[in-house]
C-alpha cells in the first residue's frame, strides 16, 4: 500500500515522485496496482492528445512545438514517448530521443519515454496506467507521440481522445499510411515538412482516399493540415484543430462514450492479464512444457493439451 | 463429432473434404476443435515454409514459381496466402489474388486465401489449423505467404519451419525491413526484381545489417539471394535454400526444437483464446459494460473493477 504521503505528493505534482511513480506502473507490479487504485479518483481532468505518423515525419518536433504552444497560455503538459521495440531483440528503434532542452526544463512540462519491450499489448497499458499518473498529477493536456509501426499507433488511438496523425510530402505516405490502418485512427491530418515539394499533392491524395470512405453528416470530418515544424509554421492552427475536435466530442456527448469505450478496452487487457499471469505459473508452464514432445511427435493435438491445461487451472484457481 | 468417413476422405485428399475442413477451422467453431483432434496423428510430415515480405515484393510470384519448380519433382504442395486486413475496416488490402491458372488446375496443388478480419493473434491460430488439415491431407510442402506488414508476418514465421523474406532492389527497403522486425524472422533473403537498378546495393545494405548482429559460428547465417521470379530466375536457387535451412535444422536438432517452441505458442492461444471465450460470455460483458460509466466518472479505478470481474468468473469457472 503506497503511503498517503507518496499519493499526495503525486497530486501536488512533485516531479521527483511522479517520475518513480511512472516507473512503478512501467514495472508493472503489484504496487503499480495499488498505487493505481488510490489515484484514481483523482484522474479524468486531462484530456490526451495521440500524435503518430511515420519514422522521421516530424512528431517530436510537432510534439515540442505543440508544448512551447500551450505553455504561452499557462497549460501544463504531459509528455509520454512510446518506442516501439522488435519483439525479437528488445532494441529501440527509434535512437536516444533528444528533447530540446528549454521545454525540458520547465517546471510545467514533464517528459517520459517508454520503451514497449515484447507484448504490444503491454504498451498501451502502460501508456494509460501512466497517463494515469500525469493526469492525477493535474497535467491539463497529455501528449502521447508513438512512431507508426505496427500496432501502437492503434493502441495510442485507443487511449487518446484526439489523435494526430502526422505524414511527409513523400509520394506514397498517404498509401501506407491507409495500408498501416492510420487512416481509420486520425481525427486529423497533419502534412508536415510543407515546405518541400509535393505537400499540396500529399494532402490532394489524402483528401481522395478520405473521401473514398463512408462517411454522414453528423460525424466528424477529419482535416488535411499542413505545417513546418521545426519553423513553428502550423502549430497555432493545430492547437485550434484538436480544440474544435474536442468542442465537437463535447457537443455530441461523444467524449463521455469515446472514454467508455478506452475503459472497456483496458479493463478487459486488465483482466486477460491477470487471468495469463495466474494461468501460465509454475503449474501451468511445467505442463505445458512436459506436453510439447507427445504433440510434436503427433500422439496429442495442442487442442487435447489445452484441455488438460484448463482443466488443471480450474481446480486451483 | 466428424465421422469416421469423413476424416478418411482428408486423409485420401478429396479436394472438396479439405476446402470444407479448411473453412470449418476458419469458423473457429467448436466443430473445428474435434476436426483437428481426430486428424492430429496424421499432422507433422509436412514441411512449412513462410514467405513475407513488403507488399509489391513478388511474394505471390515467388510463390507460384516455387510451387512450379516443386510439382516438377512430383512433390505435393500446398499454398496459405494470407491477407491481413484492417482491424478497423476489415476491408482486404491485396485486393484479389489472381493465382496463376496453370498451377491452379494442378492436383497436386491446393491453394487457399485467408483474411485475418480483426484479432491478429487469430490469425496465426487459423493458419496453423488449416496447416495442420493440409498436413494431414499429405502436402508435403506448405508454403505461407503473407505481406509484412504489422504483425502478421511474425506470426508466420512462428509458424514455419524455414521463413523467406523477400524484398525489391528499392533503396530504403533493407532499412524498413530492419525496423519492421524482418530481420530477425529471416531464414534467408531474397532480393526479387534484381534486374532493377539497386539490386547489387540492397544485397550490401543487407550484409551490412546482418554482420552487425550477434553471430556465432554455430548458429545459422541467414544468405541474401537475388530472384527475377516473373522470368522464373533464381527460384532453383531459393529451393535449394530452402533444403540447406531443412537440413541445417535436422541435423542439429532444432527443428523438433523449432517445432516444440512453435507448439507452445500455439497451445497457450488455444488456452488463452478458450478462457477468453468463458470470461467475455454475457455475465461477463454485462458486467463490464455496467461498471465503465462508474470508471469515467473516477469513482472507481478500472483495476477495481477488473478484481469484480475475475471474482464472478472464479465464481462460474
Amino acid at each position: 500500500m503506497p503511503d498517503k504521503s507518496f499519493v499526495e505528493k503525486i497530486f501536488n505534482n512533485d516531479r521527483r515522485t511522479v517520475a518513480r511513480s511512472i516507473s512503478i506502473v512501467e514495472s508493472d507490479s503489484k504496487a503499480s496496482e495499488e498505487l493505481l487504485k488510490e489515484i484514481y479518483f483523482k484522474v479524468g481532468n486531462a484530456y490526451r492528445i495521440g500524435i503518430t505518423g511515420p519514422p522521421g515525419a516530424g512528431k517530436s518536433t510537432i510534439t515540442n512545438q505543440l508544448t512551447k504552444f500551450y505553455r504561452a497560455q499557462n497549460k501544463r503538459i504531459g509528455i509520454i514517448a512510446v518506442d516501439p521495440t522488435s519483439p525479437f531483440t528488445g532494441g529501440a528503434l527509434l535512437g536516444d530521443r533528444v528533447r530540446m532542452s528549454d521545454i525540458g526544463q520547465d517546471e510545467g512540462v514533464f517528459i517520459r519515454s517508454m520503451a514497449t519491450r515484447g507484448s504490444l499489448g503491454g504498451l498501451s497499458k502502460k501508456a494509460n496506467d501512466a497517463a494515469d499518473i500525469l493526469d492525477a498529477a493535474g497535467y491539463d493536456l497529455i501528449l502521447m507521440e508513438t512512431v507508426g509501426v505496427g500496432q501502437s499507433e492503434l493502441d495510442i488511438a485507443e487511449a487518446a481522445d484526439t489523435t494526430v496523425v502526422v505524414l511527409v510530402p513523400e509520394s506514397g505516405d498517404a498509401v501506407q499510411a491507409m495500408k498501416a490502418g492510420l487512416m481509420e485512427i486520425a481525427d486529423f491530418f497533419v502534412v508536415n515538412k510543407s515546405d518541400r515539394p509535393g505537400a499540396q499533392q500529399a494532402v490532394s491524395a489524402l483528401k481522395t482516399i478520405l473521401m473514398m470512405r463512408d462517411h454522414n453528416a453528423s460525424s466528424w470530418m477529419p482535416n488535411i493540415l499542413t505545417s513546418t515544424a521545426s519553423e513553428n509554421k502550423g502549430i497555432a492552427e493545430i492547437a485550434e484543430e484538436i480544440k474544435r475536435h474536442f468542442e465537437f466530442l463535447k457537443e455530441n456527448n461523444k467524449l463521455i462514450l469515446k472514454r467508455e469505450h478506452r475503459t472497456k478496452i483496458r479493463i478487459k487487457e486488465i483482466v486477460e492479464q491477470k487471468i495469463r499471469k495466474k494461468l501460465w505459473n509454475e503449474i501451468g508452464n511445467n505442463s505445458l512444457n512436459s506436453s510439447l514432445e507427445k504433440v510434436v511427435l503427433g500422439n496429442l493435438s495442442p487442442y487435447h493439451i489445452a484441455d488438460e491445461i484448463i482443466e488443471n487451472f480450474k481446480n486451483q484457481f
